[in-house]
């Protein structure tokens, strides 16, 4: 097997910046690695690749599986790089794959159509490691996407544990796919959820389903208007739509043009993006001190029994927190 | 002015368990106390209280201001009280009283018949400090009310910043005030927060109000069955109510006792308050952890440039929270 050669760093961001796919998915790779120098490397592009970022619109896309999460970002995809000639990057926030292996964009003949675009970069590879780690990684990854000059980036998720309210916190526009009927299919759905939505997608709108996805459009966009407003001043809507027939796909690129217009327009985008920037900061430096904190030797020794004990009852959370935190800054003075 | 006699651990302990209010009252301010060794104290006291404690039913109550959450609480409370023979406490969280000095709770006389009657212990000072510490104090509260004897915990949030998660984090059930119209006073509120609605109150429904409450009514159930089901199989209703002419209040209890029911039928109430338990533990080593950081000498001057820095865009999130936890961790090895 023949290694590939090792990148410099001008080299990764010079690739970038021309838009090599292939220099950008290594790149990615990179972020997502273990390895310290990996991520030293990585850092220091994304930190050079930071002034040509940015330039995007990003769009979160949520739903159950099954939902059609896939090919309707594949239509989407296919439609913006057609009748706009714009570019598409797709990036996926999975943190399940640490338990399961798999991988919500792992199968790439999901995307066939839309990975044989010029125009658009899927990321194909999932994306291991804990929650925290995850939903940072996606955040740089799609910065390198920007700077490549993907001016569409959307980050698909899987629905597990936080992964919602993290890719709702990382991107401009929020899209939930939703099946036609309200029953069975809002199981798997996270609460609050639904009212982070700027716009609701009644997926697999086609065939004898039309009748009852329209009436499920109906019902969505009667539960919005009850919902408040999002700070931006945009009035969130639902949209039936296909994959299959197309039916909706122009519709529901024109509520994000109108989104952005409007929000651009008003200065909640910029304001909103000046948020996100705020809360990764929070976030990474929360993860970072979680991360120190669990590595050390002593907490690594004693944490399961302290939590044992607050999940019997036997003794209090704060008790227990005190007592870890008292170890830990104790040894950390010592050297230990 | 005399001071007040200074009560031991067990004085302290005692007295709870004889639901002694002005003790329980004073072990609370040794909770929200900034005193080490008053949070030493209080830590003492909760832990020997939970043996005692958790033989509640707690009930979150948010809502924008103005809705009537504090009327409402009074005539649930007084009902409960009158009807069932049970006794009542009325916490808060109320992290906004840090900014403003006020308190949704300080003004006494807005629970004035409530608080005369036995059976009730409402806490009317304000939780200042972090939102990470208020949260926290309250969770402690709670305990010591429970253990005091109080079958019904009642606990307010103003809905300002992450209150409305974090009690819906603390609580069994969790109901949402709200006026009729959807209009002007959703504004308020923040997204997300209407699906976490176990019951949603709409209050004011009295006089002319009458027939417009009962159309948000109607509109509120429709919205709520729009939504995922909550974990315990609970289906989520609303409610229209009025603390002036006592309209649906017998209703708004009788969901709480059938919520109730159910969930400690099915386990689900049981396994809720287990896995707030592990959230509580988490919630308290993230507060404190991050309360060890920012108290750093080092960090404390580094933190503002770096965060504006990110702020304007000069340098990613990733760059400067690493940079930061470098110098905290390199400082802490050395004992510095």
């Amino acid at each position: 097997m023949k290694r590939r050669s090792v990148l410099s760093r001008d080299e990764y961001i010079e690739g970038i910046l021309r838009c090599d796919r292939r220099i950008l998915s290594r790149a990615i790779t990179l972020i997502e690695s273990s390895r310290a120098a990996d991520r030293e490397l990585a850092e220091e592009i994304v930190e050079a690749c930071l002034p040509h970022a940015e330039r995007s619109i990003r769009i979160g896309i949520t739903g159950v599986p099954g939902a059609g999460k896939s090919t309707l970002i594949e239509a989407l995809g296919q439609y913006v790089i057609g009748e706009y000639g714009q570019s598409v990057a797709v990036l996926a926030v999975d943190p399940s794959s640490q338990v399961t292996g798999g991988s919500i964009l792992g199968d790439k003949t999901r995307m066939v159509s839309l990975a044989a675009c010029e125009q658009a970069f899927i990321r194909p590879s999932p994306s291991r490691g804990s929650y925290g780690g995850v939903a940072q990684h996606t955040r740089e990854a799609m910065l390198l996407c920007e700077a490549a000059g993907y001016g569409n980036v959307f980050v698909e998720t899987v629905g597990v544990g936080q992964s919602e309210t993290a890719v709702h916190d990382m991107v401009d526009f929020f899209l939930l796919v939703m099946l036609s009927g309200a029953g069975d299919e809002l199981q798997g759905m996270k609460r609050g959820v639904m009212e982070l939505a700027d716009l609701i997608a009644v997926n697999k709108a086609d065939g004898e389903n039309v009748a009852c996805a329209e009436r499920t459009r109906a019902d969505a966009e009667t539960a919005l208007h009850f919902f408040p407003a999002p700070p931006s001043g945009w009035t969130p809507r639902a949209v039936a739509c296909s994959a299959i027939t197309g039916r909706g796909i122009p519709a529901l690129w024109n509520a994000v043009r109108e989104f952005a217009d409007l929000a651009q327009g008003n200065g909640s985008f910029r304001q909103n993006r000046r948020e996100q920037r705020r809360r990764w900061l929070r976030d990474a430096l929360e993860h970072g001190l979680g991360q120190l904190f669990r590595s050390h030797p002593m907490v690594r020794q004693q944490v399961a029994a302290f939590e044992s004990e607050v999940l019997e009852g036997r003794t209090t959370p704060f008790c227990a927190a005190r007592s870890l935190l008292e170890l830990y800054a104790g040894a950390s003075r010592q050297g230990m």
